[in-house]
């Protein structure tokens, strides 16, 4: 199959044209990290944490009663996401959706897996946002989770687990997902916290009245990043209130408050990228009023110079004239008298401008 | 766990990011406050008031029939929240939402309580909105209320309380809770009024004419304003809603009535801020119009007066020239003609002017 | 209870905070009208219609098979208000309803008998818009209705009943209760006509292009006329439809068809509120246009004037120059050819605006 | 009762204030055609057409079993209307609804006939958008169709009829009211594609540069007239949407997928007007552009011409001073030095314009 | 019938006025293509490729158990369409919307057969998005296809077939039917790509300040542009949504989650396209503000140069006056004095303007 450059700037969603469907096409950046996945199993009392090599000692934690936790990093290598596709049963168009990484946020339910796509957001060194695909494969003993890379947000979730902190080793693969899927959410809201920073800057930019030349540029960007976490958070809602309201019987009843939970902050970060949204239109109107109030500004300027001068130099244009009989020439203080009159239009003229408050 | 200095400009949720769920993290300004438990025990008969320094003295209301108020001021305590949490069975995810102020309005039912947080509002000293979380814990014979710092809406209550004004003694914890969350919506309506005077005056100022520089710099801290009003009351709706509609065992057919019209004033309330949006889009609308007016007026005084003097100053330089043979200069009343011609000039334009309507 | 003057200009709903719920406390401009009771009881073949002072004397009408419409006025006398409320069983909050002039139209199903609040509109003689709130209470064999001050838009029902002209006098307390809301939903027909011409005119005035200056306050003005009568208008629909749609005992289904009747008056009304709204909008789009279109006109002139006379007045300046050797300055007919230069500079500028259509 | 004069401008619904409900009053323009009708009287093998002008004649087809179709031209003759009504049994409001043409496209379903309202469009002889109700009421074996004047787009129906081309006389009297309908809305078609015309001239004007001044005046009437289309032709969905859906007995199973085809043909005709509406919209931006970027121009032209002649004629001021010692005007070649220096001066203003590709 | 000649420019959906319901019109451009029938008959073991010239050849395939594609080239001529009708009993309707290439987008369900209409999109040479219609008739085991013209976006499904690849060859109709609706909607990807570069063009045009006069002109083609994407596309989820949820016994339950893949897709699709839409609007908004800022400088230019040289020229004037006593002119420095004068100004005004920040 031909593959072409893809360009990766503003869309993200692609699918290769005329591939037979369940095709494992990887379509992010290709980074040269090696496959490389991570094992915990624990039961209450116990954890044993390992990192495989290969994808096929990871099948010998799917019979056991214990809760594994197998995280994926690396899904160029599409031959070993198809062998765990094998292993553990998985449908091909799962197994499509995992390696191809412009996915919607989703949930699909089978009959016994649950499959979860969500968006994984972080800033990078260089204050760039960066949308990162994370799958979730949730089954009865057992959570796997599928990266593009190394690095992600789920360091608290290994601390918890490792020294048993909070409830998360005494529960089920359910909690487990859970408490994945709100290191994800909790993500969301320092993205948030930056964003409201940078649109207050910029606020304050335009309220004190110095803003630069580009920054409607700026304006323009902050809003294109609203619209791409919004486009990557949303439709995560609706994933959470369907495992919250949904009967799966994967999710055992006693987790549901948690996903509520989940489902509160969603909503608290939805509401507030709304807010975002409509505050980036607030500043492209100040924006707007701000060239517009300069552009006066400018105008008045003009005016008034050109209204107090045209009518002065009229009047010694005037006396410019060489006409032979002009009797205002000869007077011996005729000079001084045109200047006063000019000096007396030129203050008329001041307190015109002064009473219309254009000074 | 590391925290952050928290930036309490615009957005007001947040979480902290890799906590345990369930951790109790007070995010408002600590205040330091005393903690402070106040406590009304009554029948129909009787009452006693209490003010408690340790929460472990309020179990005692638990267990006896008559209806007992709580009220907690102070959420820095987190460790004297936990004790009611153990004391009263809350949640924990129920403890974490109380402490955390950044939360939305919302209502959780559990088996044998329900739990309320909404937002109260209400001017400062400085004419600023402040927004205080309050969340409502509703038992079979007790409510507890968690204020942030001392200072509420709730004297009114008080009253009644201590003097049986009105149905409230004679009825149950469920009628309480209504009283509540009614002083609470009550204040809404004074908020609304001093927004809808501020727009008023700013709408005065404007249809007048005479309007400040930097009016629309208010105009966007006012849409900011209302936008932050909105936030917190809408919400509110859904959770009244339901409340009414809902069937928990707690609210009794009777009270349902009262639920009824708070909703009605919250639905008054809505509308209202609704309007008040439209409106302050209405006032930027017009301070653009009144800045193209203005524009449009400068531009007419330096035309008309460019327009006048340019060609009579053009006719002064002709005669200026010193051309050998300019016949018209020899003339002996050729000047007087000139500044005929001139006047004459000067009233055509005028009158031209008048005829466009530009005078 | 302490009472603030209360302001009646843009806001009409308020609440007194801190009252026990229950409390009447009239909210509206305080007229010294009388407390005025008119009374109609009839039978197909019977009517007796009377003018009570006290209310006392309308309990006799209630237990009779006869229909019976009592009509209060001036809502300022709460205690012969709180009267009819004992006399005739209506909840405490249907009585804080009553006074409470500023509430949003609305319908309460109580068990025997229905509870509707509605605006009626009229123009007064300044042609403002008049916003009257009208209570409506429907019993098995009575009407209520309480109205803030005397004048009404239910005289033609009174010529009806006296009169028995159409079926009215042969059907139930349920038709008579259509018949008043039909007549208040007439009426609404001419507010409709009587903006829609406002609108007309102001829109022939901006197609003419000899718009006023402040059109665009009275287009803001006829703006906020329409959001208040839309906002006393809409609700009423969903109350017709809960009406027509729910099966309360006192509305009968042969009346259903008339309620459906209105309903569809209502659509019509709410119809063309949405398209004034749009076609206001659109005139604000027009004044826009026509601010622009005038400054475009008024840069034109300016730049025509300039451009024409600026070269020629530096072409006189060069010739007025004091060099002593300027050889042109020497020619016979220097003057004349400089003129002559100057007519065809003329020209040629003229033709080129005319060439850019600016002429 | 009396009767106000209408102005039929821009609002089409009224009523008449205070009417007793049922009373038919004509509201459309009084034409003084004769009252008028037509009927047709087949079954799949016999036709008889004949024009009556009384409608007592038309009692007789009532009870056969053949399909009727009885169409009353000239509503103004309501007794004649209230004639029909009383033969064939309609509700009053029915028959009040039929002659005020100022109704909303609707449908009521009773007992044993249907009563449908919809709008016929057309072009009238100068371009105008014409809107002429008609009334359909659909019984068991005959339609009656009510049109306020004569000239119709039944034609096709007629000649159908007549010559017993395609289903049409085969069928029962739901697929003639089908047929009907469907006349009505194929006519919606070219109403589309003569605003999509307008519109495309409207915008190859605009792209073209060279629209007329008042062109934002037809934009706006365009506007208007797709307003009233819509207007006439959305709540048309709704209705064909319940005769398809509801399970009316007059309508056969058998016919249900032909009403499905003009739901059908309603949405695409729907979805080309809001389609227009968009591109009205953006025609609205265009033309602003437009103003915006000549005036762009104009300030342009205006600025080149003042920049490059200020500074010039400045220079020939200096030199035109009486100053009795400036000894550049000795000089024998000040003059033509400061000829070159003006030319010089000339020539690298306009390389600046043309370097900020003013020029 | 009379058939004007029809305008294909921006309205796509047009039907004749009076025709007969089930007539067969061809409504696209009647391209002199030959009617051309291709046939696939395939089981899993076997496939028989045809190509026939005569409709009558297919029939023999209805009958057997193998799955036959049936794809037919050429709607214009409606002999051979109406023919395939008949053999395979379908409704009248069915083929004249068959032949009615401005379908909208839809499906129907019949007894025996499923009919789905879609738009398939292509760029042609000159880079204009081609929409051709494909209707699409699923039966038992069959899938009869029929477009314009030849040439399409199903030569990977060609190719399956051939080879055997993937599942195809293996399942049923429905299957086949799903394949044929991937491909189209696989093409919609790369369309939804080229916009989106298109997009970013503008956008860096925009951003770096150097946008051509008439970009303006080629934002509204493109808004045009993405509202016919938009147009054909988005009914199409609806009619997925129907065939997934719907319950019709030609679709077997394991194809429904390859359907919901496509309606995923569709999601993606959609969702980009609204985003393009936004990002349009923004795009307007900065060619606005570029406008406005491009007036700013010209203004500024005018407004410097004026201010500078106005009361310079003024001065020149003062002292080109004939008075006969100017005691300056006497002076032997007095024009040197000037002239420092004159500079000091001169760097004043520089030394105001850069405060000010417009230089």
């Amino acid at each position: 199959m031909r593959r072409k450059k893809i360009k990766k700037r503003t869309q993200e969603y692609k699918k290769h044209v005329g591939q037979i469907p369940g095709t494992l096409v990887y379509t992010g950046q290709k980074s040269d990290k090696d496959f490389h996945v991570e094992c915990f199993d624990y039961t209450k009392d116990t954890i044993e944490e390992s990192v495989l090599l290969n994808i096929a000692d990871a099948i010998s934690y799917k019979e056991t009663d214990s809760v594994t936790w197998i995280n994926v990093d690396g899904l160029k290598h599409t031959d070993q996401i198809e062998n765990i596709g094998k292993q553990y049963d998985l449908h091909p168009l799962v197994l499509e959706d995992i390696v191809n990484t412009t996915q919607r946020p989703k949930i699909d339910e089978y009959e016994d897996y649950l499959f979860v796509v969500l968006k994984m957001l972080y800033y990078d060194k260089d204050e760039n946002i960066v949308i990162e695909q994370v799958s979730f494969v949730l089954g009865k003993n057992y959570v796997i989770t599928f990266q593009e890379s190394e690095g992600d947000v789920f360091d608290s979730i290994r601390e918890r687990l490792r020294f048993a902190n909070g409830r998360i080793r005494g529960l089920k693969s359910d909690y487990l997902l859970y408490a994945l899927i709100d290191a994800v959410v909790d993500n969301y809201f320092s993205i948030i916290e930056t964003l409201g920073n940078k649109i207050e800057d910029l606020e304050t930019e335009l309220f004190e009245g110095h803003a630069r030349e580009n920054i409607n540029i700026e304006v323009q960007q902050l809003k294109r990043e609203i619209l791409k976490v919004r486009r990557a958070i949303f439709p995560l809602r609706e994933i959470i209130n369907r495992i919250e309201k949904g009967d799966h019987p994967l999710i055992y009843k006693r987790t549901i408050t948690y996903y509520r939970d989940i489902y509160d902050h969603l909503i608290q970060v939805s509401e507030n990228i709304d807010i975002y949204r409509e505050m980036i239109w607030s500043l492209m109107d100040m924006y707007m009023t701000t060239i517009s109030n300069k552009m006066n500004e400018v105008m008045k300027v003009l005016t008034i110079m050109s209204t107090i001068f045209i009518p002065l130099t009229f009047l010694a244009g005037i006396y410019g004239m060489n006409f032979e009989y002009i009797p205002e020439l000869k007077y011996r203080y005729g000079y001084f008298v045109l200047l006063g009159v000019m000096v007396l239009l030129f203050i008329a003229l001041l307190f015109y401008f002064k009473r219309k408050k254009w000074l």
